[in-house]
């Protein structure tokens, strides 16, 4: 029997390893390395410079909380940016909307989303959406490029910023979100993890960064199992609306859209953040 | 350099590993194996059959979450049995109210006792308040032979049910804390994880069994990074409060006790459980 595991370190001190049963397939693209692995727990997984990205096992709590949060908050939105998300799953929440009429994703790889349709039809089979554009850009550069005003809402579904991810934690980047949000826009963004240091420090700077930018900016949290430490955040910022004060509750639920991990008493229970984690978001 | 590192299997496909500094001591009781170690991130932790009971890095989190939820729903509470708790943690919390009179605590093995108080002064500087007084005992015998209606609160602060707290999920157990508890009594007590199969089945099967016997029986979730998943729950069971409906917020931060992860936002949203963790609570 192999006894094969892939191991991912969490901290210089700290090792997250899962048993594998096979590896599937391994690429150097230009801008990272991207393998899949089948496991007998988790499924299929893939990883980006030997950090897991998605795994089949748990992969509905991320992409249902950066989705329905924001759209639970304001059901109009009709217009929507995805920037990274390559192996689809954020653009397959969004399409359960029928509300929505047009997603743009910009994928800076497109080997990720050839290769996630490929190794991962359970997030990647919604991309071929007729309301869904891919554009294979710098997220960065797509948003300066981008007219005023043309979305609703902004959802950066990216790496960390210590690899190909890092342009999209910079202040240029979040004033461009700012500048192509309508005036009720609201922006989602992966915003790491308050309890290894290496995270803490990327998630104070981020949310330094966006609450100079936007009225309202908030942060929520979600358990995210084979993310570090499985204590995961996403900044809410937006120009106009509370995400606990003026979410749709009743009219969600009447969407009668099916979750796994989201409902309407976690809409407001998310942004209850512990002492220690908005003591951090609170530092300069 | 030594490289030494401590691995707890959190499933049979998944490994956790802390690099160690130093495994300070160990010791096989009559009950199980007690090890304790330093590490440059934890700080000092130790483990129960090799299983991590605490580390100096996270404590906080779960002994916060175990007493202070209960506390803030009825701010009455004057006597406390603890079952468990050996290294003196959930204690430490209790001690922090002025209102509470007498603090009984019943931990089956000594030495766990004994051994935190000399290697982990941080969580058992508090067993010598002369509010408590400790009983070397099963505690499943000790609320069996403990007169009805003794206790407003009980706190079952225990190890998993594979191991030496097999006991504390019966429900001949729970029927006796009903019992023993007053009339507006509350239980708490460690309630595992849904996100392993192994630690899922003992958490359906706990709450199916006090479900049973309370009427108000409930769930809630933290995030303890060093426990399987970093997805822990505590089950809450009441003769009478409902620990979102009836908590004392204002009064609770009145009492001014600062705390790190706890706070009165979190303890409503503490309750609010992602859609797969209520489908397994009602599975029969």
């Amino acid at each position: 029997m192999l006894d094969l595991w892939f191991t991912e370190k969490w901290s210089e001190n700290t090792r997250f390893s899962i048993k594998v049963k096979e590896h599937l397939y391994s690429e150097e693209t230009p801008f990272q390395k991207i393998d899949f692995f089948t496991s007998n727990e988790y499924g299929r997984f893939f990883t980006l410079d030997g950090m897991i990205m998605i795994t089949e096992k748990d992969e509905f709590i991320y992409h249902e909380m950066i989705t329905h949060v924001p759209m639970c908050t304001n059901l109009n939105i009709k217009r929507v940016l995805v920037i990274g998300g390559g192996d689809g799953g954020t653009v397959r929440e969004l399409t359960r909307y029928s509300t929505i009429e047009k997603i743009d994703m910009v994928e800076i790889d497109e080997r990720v989303v050839r290769l996630s349709q490929k190794f991962l039809p359970f997030t990647a089979d919604k991309l071929e959406d007729k309301r869904v554009t891919l554009y294979y850009q710098d997220g960065l550069k797509f948003v300066e490029d981008c007219p005023s005003e043309m979305y609703d809402l902004i959802l950066v579904d990216s790496t960390d910023p210590i690899s190909v991810g890092e342009g999209l934690f910079t202040t240029e980047f979040y004033k461009n979100c700012y500048r192509v949000l309508k005036n009720d826009g609201i922006l989602v963004n992966q915003h790491e993890s308050p309890y290894y240091e290496r995270y803490s420090q990327e998630m104070k700077k981020a949310h330094n960064k966006i609450k100079k930018i936007f009225p309202i900016a908030k942060v929520y949290q979600f358990h995210q199992p084979t993310y570090a430490s499985g204590h995961w955040l996403f900044g809410f910022a937006s120009k106009k609306y509370n995400p606990t004060l003026d979410c749709k509750i009743e009219e969600w639920n009447k969407l009668n859209i099916q979750t796994r991990y989201y409902n309407t008493d976690i809409q407001r229970a998310t942004f209850a953040l512990p002492n220690y984690v908005k003591t951090q978001l609170e530092e300069k």
